[in-house]
């Protein structure tokens, strides 16, 4: 497959789930039947069936539903993802193209670093470049809802932090995982990818003593000395600097990752 | 091979037996000619061979047994697994139809984190939803019994251990690993991944200093509240909230995980 | 391959250590290139060469050794591996049937966690009888030797290694990896696979405030008590048990483990 | 391929850069579109498009550029990698043969073990011999740039960094990744995969309280005893050999690793 992200053929959607699925598996996304993946090709939502192994899902398999989210096929023996009116959620108030979900450690860990924080915030981290609309100094947020009994009652949890975060591309759900959405299954997948270094970058962070959501206590490229001689800022310079190209700064243009 | 968990054809149980055996050493769970693999079909009990290379065998060096556990045919040059005994118990006390046993380092040290509990312990982690019969806010248990200079000299205590935890899919040995099981050589295999996942989250935990044995100290969804507001819980509330949702709450309705 | 460990027929351990080699690549024993692998077949040793990417070894570019270590054929291109001299102290003083050579990290740290000791010591842990002639209760002894500012001068002390632990395996080098040796090439992969995961179990033991080294405070299988009951022992009885159970006891029947 | 490192045929090169950003990816070294490649084959070079998933690259979606770093031809819809003025640094300062940029979590957490330094340090460890001109006593040094907004910015004080450490391979940007070169794509290669080894070890030898910035406190082998006396040395000799076999100490002879 092309690496430009070009949309595949109508009738490759269904492939691409099941080939993302087994990713998602090899990954650690989408253990003991966990996790999901839903791409929508046209005016049709391709969506994988519940509470089966993931990385053995077949074509045949997948369900299909209108916009609206109705189903019109699907296998008479399985049943439609629990998580359909959560990836729904995505759909209809973000235009996503693609919906994915995941059991990642990474990011369960990520919601009890502080289990009091309605948010997961990092900063100055070079792949934060990865989630559209954000530059390296800015602070990323992702919301967290608390998890609930039945995957299907966190939906309305999820919409509320969709409308109250329109700059995310994800969702934390306490203790459980993560949603993460984009325009195409491209890029659903590499905010996924992105997101997950960022939460495992975090916990790592976290048990090397490193404050993960503030600006490091240097200042940027424009003061950098090369050659061997230490750059110690005192402490008002510190604060200063975390300041300046702290809280919720943006970027005007988001050029991404280029590497 | 479908992902709906239908049973293979009953010539298919060496194939998956070997099949399994491969993914659980690129796993971890089964090097160094550790872990094991046994299915049930029908009246038949088919099991791997005993110290050797589980990634390597081969469909023909599978034991035949009955289905009380007598040899009917195997290759002669091999000797039957020494869990056959800690196997033959799960089937004939749970009615298992496939049991495995894992060597997975996150097993391990699962059962170290306190050596003097005979039970490993979590709750309020979506994983838990993947073993049966459990919900989210349900106290997983898993006893844990010694180890003994040999494999075989487990039989007791894992049979004692099976018959005090009727909840229970699977039980730990100190130091060295766990033994799971379940109605299919499907459930079997997504609940080993759900409990693997919840060993290494008790464990990363434990070095995150978070207490993975108790609800946390805020209320659920109910309460939730989006957009950037914190929610601390008085110490009475949390308490409370400990009780509230906490030891051995059981969940009437068991939907699993449906991502 | 059978699982049952029959010896490869003679034009079969080329290619079985390119298989090796790539296999230990994967698990980042063999990474850089780093690491590599030997295999006796009757009279001849079969030797990888030095100072290239293991894992991209081509079965032509293997050095045949005379049972003396001259080398009877080898690519013009390429140098036989620097390991050799380590390599034919295990088949010299050991009769072995291979020899492998790893730069794991848990190996590398195992050597770290006390730069005083001249062992690596470690009981209690299943997979301790994966390794020949040791059971569950051992105390498995690997000793550690410095690091070279060439590996061929390691010769001499690993030689004195070999000599001065008869029951030993392998070897570590400090800062470095490990040497380990086996009957056949099964025996070596399977040896050090249970290494690796021994040497893992100690770091991470480590970061959990575990002691490796020594029996847990808590008796063997006789004294468990199933169903919830806990078991702490009086400070006499635990340090009981551990001399009984403790230090240099052998096992008299080592059958292995048999998962 | 073959492992003695002779270049490919120049229409080798497209397909390599493939192969290895699968490689780079599976390592999570290139993840979410993260990370690069680039290789030179006589007077051309070869570089990967900017911001696509790097493990689907195609042959046909490789850029062309000039040996003065012009594009020659590439895919009209597809961008250069923004690293194109960073690789073009290693080509042109010290003629490398590729270049290579890794997102790998273990060199992002390099760079924060300390922010306040401007240097990565590290010594005796054996991978450091995968790195030309090095020896296992020598310390390795590797500069760490602060991280830009735009990739394109750090091309300053990458050159700036190449130019001020002539034995480097390679140059940290903080809280990024890092760039690493060689003579060809196996040198390239392999260098990274041994830095990224340092990087790792350095991280976990800090969680378990080891300097990695300075030798042991233990003298080489020619003290070493065998046999499981313990060896301690005296503060004063301690120091002496820290000085005698530290700082910047070079080895005449090179031989790199030869496992």
């Amino acid at each position: 497959m092309s690496a430009n992200g070009a949309p595949p053929p109508a009738d490759d959607a269904r492939e691409r789930i099941c080939e993302l699925c087994r990713l998602f598996y090899d990954k650690g996304w989408a253990s003991g039947t966990g996790g999901g993946m839903s791409i929508k090709q046209g005016d049709t939502i391709y969506m994988a069936p519940s509470g089966v192994q993931k990385e053995r899902i077949q074509p045949g398999e997948i369900f299909e539903l209108d916009s609206q989210g109705a189903v019109v096929t699907g296998p008479s023996h399985l049943k439609l993802s629990q998580c359909a009116p959560l990836f729904m959620a995505a759909y209809t108030l973000r235009g996503a193209g693609a919906v994915l979900h995941s059991h990642s450690l990474n990011a369960m860990l990520a919601t009890v670093l502080d289990e009091s924080a309605s948010e997961f915030r990092i900063t100055c981290l070079e792949m934060i470049k990865g989630i559209k609309g954000h530059g390296y100094h800015d602070h990323l947020v992702v919301p967290i809802i608390e998890n609930t009994a039945h995957e299907c009652d966190l939906a309305d949890d999820l919409t509320a932090a969709i409308k109250a975060y329109p700059k995310a591309a994800a969702v934390l759900v306490r203790r459980h995982g993560v949603y993460v959405w984009g325009d195409s299954w491209v890029q659903a997948k590499t905010q996924a990818e992105c997101l997950d270094y960022l939460f495992e970058a975090a916990v790592r962070m976290k048990q090397l003593g490193i404050d993960w959501t503030k600006p490091p206590l240097v200042l940027g490229s424009d003061v950098a000395v090369m050659g061997g001689k230490k750059r110690k800022l005192e402490n008002g310079e510190a604060a200063a600097a975390g300041v300046g190209v702290g809280v919720e700064q943006q970027v005007v243009s988001d050029r991404g990752m280029g590497g």
